[in-house]
């Protein structure tokens, strides 16, 4: 496929070939800048993410069409924990002349179908080490943003779904990888406790909850936040933005894989959504009506600033660091 | 100052004491996402950019806030080519967790004031190498972008400037370090040419060309295009997306440096806008009336779509290459 090396100009036009094409009235790739439609009404949500090959992502582990995802969905995900929608990608890649640009834009692709997201323009440099850079505009269709600092005390906190599976999916590949010695993902694949895969695809292939972003803010949200860094670490974010304290009754953990505790409070890279809310029933019963996977009460804000208890204890400190710990090339 | 290494929340913390801060109803650095009011009337310009370290920018020639300058410069650049002017940047750095993220970001501030742009969000991340990547938006005061792809035979090619200061002053300044053996950028800085001040200080600190690209598209501009890759290079990029030839009568050098035809008609990173118009007096008396640099017609547009000219013999080829030459750690 495309190599970074093989002259920027012919790579931007093979990659422009693999995406969805402007509508007439837009710009997308080919010019200085792309030119589209803003969004009608209501703020534009901007966000921008970094995906640094051995820092974020193992390739020995997971494939370059799963970074190229995973550097979509991360910053989908920022739009969702506004309580919007994304619109626009713009991609940046720094990498070696051998990187197989073809595959990395496959998972570029499969993710903005998904998400109903168009890469409207990027760059391609050489680099040592592959770095994708994606910034991405959105909209929220219920107008207002939710920030991580509107929870009052007596808020519910909501998660939309079981944590720790993208930990327990990189431990079971990294176990997988160990076993197998040097024979590396394709060989640990097959070693994998098939009750794992739930759990590799979470790591390989998360998903950013944009509809369940969308519901929680239509039905009263006042706080939001993604769940990146760790249930435990995410929940203080949420907690200083908005000044509250934290009482939570449990740890989500994902009813279909095998998650330990401490993946689900300390591993990252889950990408649900923590909010807070003043009326859970109005929540549950919308996510029902929309067909979404019904979201966990873990807890509520309290009026201390100080507080952060779990389960009559004190709250684990702790998170998920994306640790440097390059690969032998 | 602050680095890379030292906690990525203390580092956002620290950068964004260095940035102005937002209006009352906008959201920027330090939620999931920025939300600001998007352009209040025709499209939403977006672009993005990397600067790599060793391959765009020689951190033994210039400083880190250089390089964070020219980060948001390339992006204004293509926002003025457009027509265009910035609106917000959001800035990505991967780098060595010694990084000092502290005289980056004054680079980073530098430019967004002059070019009135906010810097609204952006990534840190470790990398072994650092590599900056910026997303700015713009809006269109015209209403119309101004594509590579709207020249017709008969126009005018107009250069906003003088062209190979930039590649003139980089070459100024490996002159210097050559003759100043490993005493590196301080030492020859003060072995070069009085006269070659001009031209660093072009390559150091190129200047996106806003005012200049606006009154070319309010004056009629066919067709725009920002000199990065040389000027014969970029020549054929507008040529070839507006399907003309081009038969051209100059190159223009700068006045106030020792520049080349070599450097002006091959060497990149001058920012300087080039496009077309029909009416080339309209242009001249706009520009003057406005107080900017007189622009300089360089030759027509031609109905043969394959004819590349210059002063009656062809176009010479080639043009800017960034090359991927790392330096010794």
């Amino acid at each position: 496929m495309d190599h970074i090396g093989g002259g920027e100009w012919a790579a931007i036009e093979r990659i422009r070939a693999l995406l969805p094409s402007p509508p007439a009235n837009e710009i997308w790739i080919g010019d200085d800048a792309a030119a589209v439609a803003p969004p009608p009404a209501g703020p534009l949500l901007l966000a921008a993410d970094l995906v640094v090959e051995g820092v974020h992502v193992d390739l020995a582990l997971v494939g370059l069409d799963d970074l190229g995802w995973k550097a979509i969905s991360v910053n989908v995900s920022d739009m969702a924990a506004m309580g919007g929608r994304p619109l626009h990608a713009l991609v940046c890649v720094a990498g070696p002349p051998e990187t197989d640009l073809g595959l990395l834009y496959t998972g570029i692709a499969a993710a903005c179908q998904e998400y109903r997201c168009a890469v409207v323009g990027g760059d391609l440099s050489n680099a040592e080490r592959l770095t994708v850079a994606v910034a991405v505009t959105g909209e929220c269709p219920g107008g207002r943003p939710v920030l991580r600092s509107g929870a009052r005390p007596g808020d519910y906190l909501v998660v939309t779904g079981g944590l720790g599976r993208s930990a327990a999916g990189l431990a079971a590949l990294l176990h997988a990888a160990t076993a197998d010695g040097a024979d590396g993902a394709t060989g640990g694949a097959a070693a994998v406790a098939a009750g794992a895969e739930a759990n590799i695809d979470a790591h390989r292939r998360p998903r950013a909850r944009v509809s369940e972003g969308m519901v929680a803010a239509a039905t009263g949200a006042t706080a939001m936040i993604d769940v990146s860094d760790g249930m435990a670490m995410d929940v203080r974010h949420l907690a200083e933005a908005s000044g509250v304290g934290v009482d939570l009754s449990t740890v989500p953990l994902d009813p279909f894989g095998s998650v330990t505790e401490e993946q689900a409070l300390f591993g990252g890279e889950d990408y649900e959504l923590l909010f807070a809310t003043p009326d859970v029933d109005a929540v549950l019963d919308a996510f029902a009506t929309e067909g979404l996977r019904a979201p966990i009460v873990i807890g509520r804000c309290t009026a201390d600033p100080a507080q952060r208890r779990l389960r009559g204890g004190p709250l684990p400190e702790g998170g998920w660091e994306h640790r440097w710990a390059p690969a032998p090339r």
